[in-house]
């Protein structure tokens, strides 16, 4: 998303928050994908912690951060793996809600290694975190000292106690908007900074292209500094909002024809990632009256050979790992 | 298998060993049977005790038999759910080896309630029982007063040490023939009773018909008092061998010509199970030099109407858990 030169060492190791889902991947792979009815064997088993919240925590833990995570798991193994995983990666576990009863949040991936299928069957964890789960004094601990609070937009209402009171204290909160979800709008209402799916930013402003469903959603949100969509292989866009302080001497620009002429800079023969940045601008979307003062950014992923990939999963969780390390610097 | 009747109260509770395979199954309940590569989320999750073993000697306990278990599970959730399921059965569990690491044998179950499909993916346990795992002591304190063995012909090397201690102690040995299976043979060569799958008896025997194979199954096992094949919906087929103390006196009949005969005898009008027996005779198969002296059954299963029929799982270790209890009063 950056280039690698803009990512400095931190002064500190700061504090960050991470609140949302965890869970447990129970990675079983088979001989071949099962037919219905059919029995068979895994060849190969593992258990290994996951889920939106731990991944991301986990990715800023070893860019150097100091991740707290706010969740809950049962007193069962798999909830004990997560715990003794994510302690080891150096994230700090004592705001977890741990259950005496109920199962840990789980997901059971079938990898076929034949098809090349990761096939994911979540069960949500047992009993849910309610609000009464997580007193204000442990709340007040947790963000003591944070400067970015994580949701990824799961149990919503704890998500906004937690917003609210992030919000409260001036600490900056970015949300991993995914889809839409119960309760997102009220989290996104207090965003600093939203990191989204490829398929949000059209589904939650209707709006005809992804660049102009950016501008709709910095218009949307006001608090908002900028929003990125990611791409997956194809990189990523980031518009920013910029302060307008040079009144109408800004050029006006049309947001869809400024993002195709960042793509015409792109240079194929780099395998590093890239950012190709827009000159502030004033952008203006098709169908939206109001333009945003804003720079746009076009981000190219990594060319790995095929080869070398071994697995996606996560990759996205990863992403906003490093978002959130250099939202450190912001 | 037999007539209700024949089903007398035992005079005390017999001590029965069972050793084989237990597990747990993750029951998880699907709105449609995943495609390759999908993100899907049970709507219902249940974890149950499994396993051949498991199960037989769980029907045994319900039936008043004292069973006690022989196997290995890990120190894990799915471990202790077993054995706190199997305790509260009255099935006792002092003999099992639980491993402080490793993990549990388990199914993960994919329930399609909309298909009726039940795919079962097992996860063998880890680390696997070796012989050093049973020391003499604990084998002779497991096997101190009981009437009979069952064996699933699983783990192989422990079942034959255990095995040999039976036959040497004069106490009945029953088998679970389900498939050819490493070292199966050995057992069966030590084994008083076998309960066969439908495709066991030609499989092993490679004889044209299910009653053929069952005289082959007499002659090859001297040892075998009677051969049992289950038939699912369609009953059971028992061949016992009988003394010959009548000489050639005994009328003799083809095999396969007797089962067809039983089968005319069968009375649609009836739901419950019923049992049909041949006289004893002397019993010959095409292709086999020598006959076999016994009575041949066929056993009849209960009509049960499609609606109150909610699954037939385990209903194979069920029939073996009566089986045995019947062997107790021989």
């Amino acid at each position: 998303m950056m280039s690698s030169e803009s990512v400095l060492p931190l002064p500190e190791n700061p504090i960050i928050v991470g609140f949302g889902g965890v869970g447990v991947d129970f990675l079983a792979v088979v001989p071949s994908f099962p037919k219905p009815d059919s029995k068979i064997r895994t060849t190969e088993f593992t258990v290994q912690g996951g889920g939106n919240n731990g991944n991301t925590m986990t990715c800023a833990a070893r860019l150097g951060l100091k991740p707290r995570i706010i969740s809950k798991v049962s007193n069962d193994g798999p909830g004990k793996t997560m715990l003794e995983e994510l302690e080891a990666e150096g994230v700090d576990t004592s705001f977890f809600v741990v259950s005496k009863e109920g199962t840990s949040p789980f997901s059971y991936i079938i990898v076929d290694n034949q098809s090349k299928t990761r096939t994911c069957i979540f069960t949500p964890g047992y009993p849910e975190m309610v609000p009464q789960d997580l007193s204000r004094a442990n709340l007040l601990s947790a963000l003591d000292g944070a400067r970015v609070v994580y949701f990824d937009a799961r149990m919503p209402d704890n998500a906004l106690v937690i917003a609210q009171e992030a919000f409260h204290q001036n600490i900056s909160i970015l949300i991993d908007a995914e889809r839409p979800r119960e309760g997102l709008n009220d989290l996104l209402s207090l965003a600093d900074y939203v990191v989204c799916s490829e398929k949000f930013p059209q589904a939650w402003t209707e709006a005809s292209s992804i660049p102009r469903a950016l501008v709709s959603i910095i218009l949307r949100l006001p608090r908002l500094k900028f929003a990125i969509v990611t791409l997956g292989k194809d990189g990523c866009i980031m518009l920013e909002k910029c302060v307008d302080d040079e009144g109408s001497h800004i050029e006006e620009m049309d947001v869809d024809s400024c993002f195709v002429s960042l793509t015409t800079r792109k240079e194929d023969s780099t395998a590093m990632p890239t950012c190709i940045p827009s000159p502030v601008t004033k952008l203006r979307a098709e169908g939206i009256e109001e333009s945003v003062c804003g720079r746009l950014y076009y981000g190219t992923s990594e060319k790995i050979p095929p080869s070398e990939l071994v697995d996606t999963t996560g990759a996205g969780d990863a992403f906003v790992g490093a978002v959130l390390y250099c939202s450190c610097q912001l």
